[in-house]
């Protein structure tokens, strides 16, 4: 039994289909709504665990405007539009949320104990968004002892074990395994805003465009308008 | 600054005294509602927080219900009482709630950042509850390794710093800090129950209990009644 982070978007559905095809036969899903701006993605995350035959889908929510300091979550900062390539890359952006993986990998490292998974799934990735520190294989690695040292089934030998198949891939390299797995792609959702459409000008609808594009690949979501480099 | 994880009972309560005693002008504090049958003891946080003289202190509701698993948030399982000393200090018990100390870690973690806190404090003690597993030094150490590699401050070079200071003292020698450190008592609350007395039979009673006998000090909370060990 596996269990799955899933917000909805890309990566995390990717990472959905990875965690059958490396075979198990009955995989959980777990998805948060931590006051995003919007709840579009959540429908997409019921959407994609429930195309891909999930066993258990639960959605838990997060307080996490509590906290603060993320554009995602706090009201009075703006997602970033239009941003260059060039610079989506580099630094942390104002959508960091602060310990965000740390805080979803813990209660799925919870709630993997009360179902007896054997593997917790994490579509993190290291290539694209190097401005979060917490997609990179050290982190995954220092929350691997966490698990080890911080449970009744770690203590007694067999901890649960964190995956994250997609941490050295790009974003094409993650488009094509998505296609190769059956990924739904048209359910998956990726932008930050919650319109009807994808906006085309966050990072993520820009990082996923052009995935997309590198790897031949149209993308069969509808979008508002797309980025001066796309067309 | 530093931030303390203070859930209103006697450890936390005293961790907070710590924080102050060590030197930090400004100390904030996070509780979690997190589907505990009552609510008692968030009262008891806020009493100990207003009386101690923190800064922020902020209340963020968890559903750790939705994990299940544990006899404090699960209305299925029953709390266990009249246990005896003996047995309360063997295995893990029933209101061990699955990685608790890592989601409360993972929130702080994340509240640090945004506050700029230099310090996280947390009560875990592994003297009089052995079988929790997120109560143990090495735990906090491989915590210490996710907020050095899992955050915006970390990666640049000062991460925020992980505190246990109670993690080897007995509660007797926790009881003889908090009486030391002029920590409330009589607003602590400990008791997995939410009377309007402590019911004195809960594991947390009976430490408690134990903790204050020992100390040779006499516990300022009204109980319900006594074990037979303390009659």
């Amino acid at each position: 039994m596996a269990l799955v982070l899933l917000s909805g978007g890309l990566d995390s559905s990717t990472t959905l289909a990875v965690a059958f095809d490396e075979g198990f036969e009955e995989v959980d899903a777990l998805t948060f709504t931590y006051g995003q701006k919007h709840e579009r993605e959540v429908q997409a995350a019921q959407a994609v665990a429930s195309a891909l035959g999930v066993g258990q889908h639960r959605v838990v929510q997060l307080d996490l405007a509590q906290i603060g300091g993320s554009a995602l979550t706090d009201r009075a900062m703006e997602v970033p539009l239009g941003r260059r390539l060039e610079d989506i890359s580099e630094g942390i952006p104002a959508t960091y949320v602060p310990a965000r993986n740390t805080i979803f990998l813990s209660y799925a490292l919870g709630w993997s104990e009360v179902l007896g998974s054997n593997c917790i799934y994490i579509g993190a990735n290291a290539i694209d968004y190097s401005g979060y520190a917490d997609c990179r294989p050290e982190f995954y690695e220092a929350f691997q002892q966490v698990a080890r040292l911080g449970t009744k089934r770690g203590v007694e030998g067999h901890p649960v074990e964190i995956r994250y198949p997609l941490i050295s891939l790009s974003k094409a390299d993650i488009v094509r395994k998505a296609v190769e797995l059956g990924v739904p792609l048209e359910l998956t959702w990726s932008c930050y805003l919650g319109g009807r459409k994808a906006c085309g000008l966050c990072d993520a609808c820009q990082l996923r465009l052009k995935g997309f594009r590198e790897a031949g690949v149209e993308d069969p979501l509808p979008y508002e308008r797309y980025p001066d480099w796309y067309v």
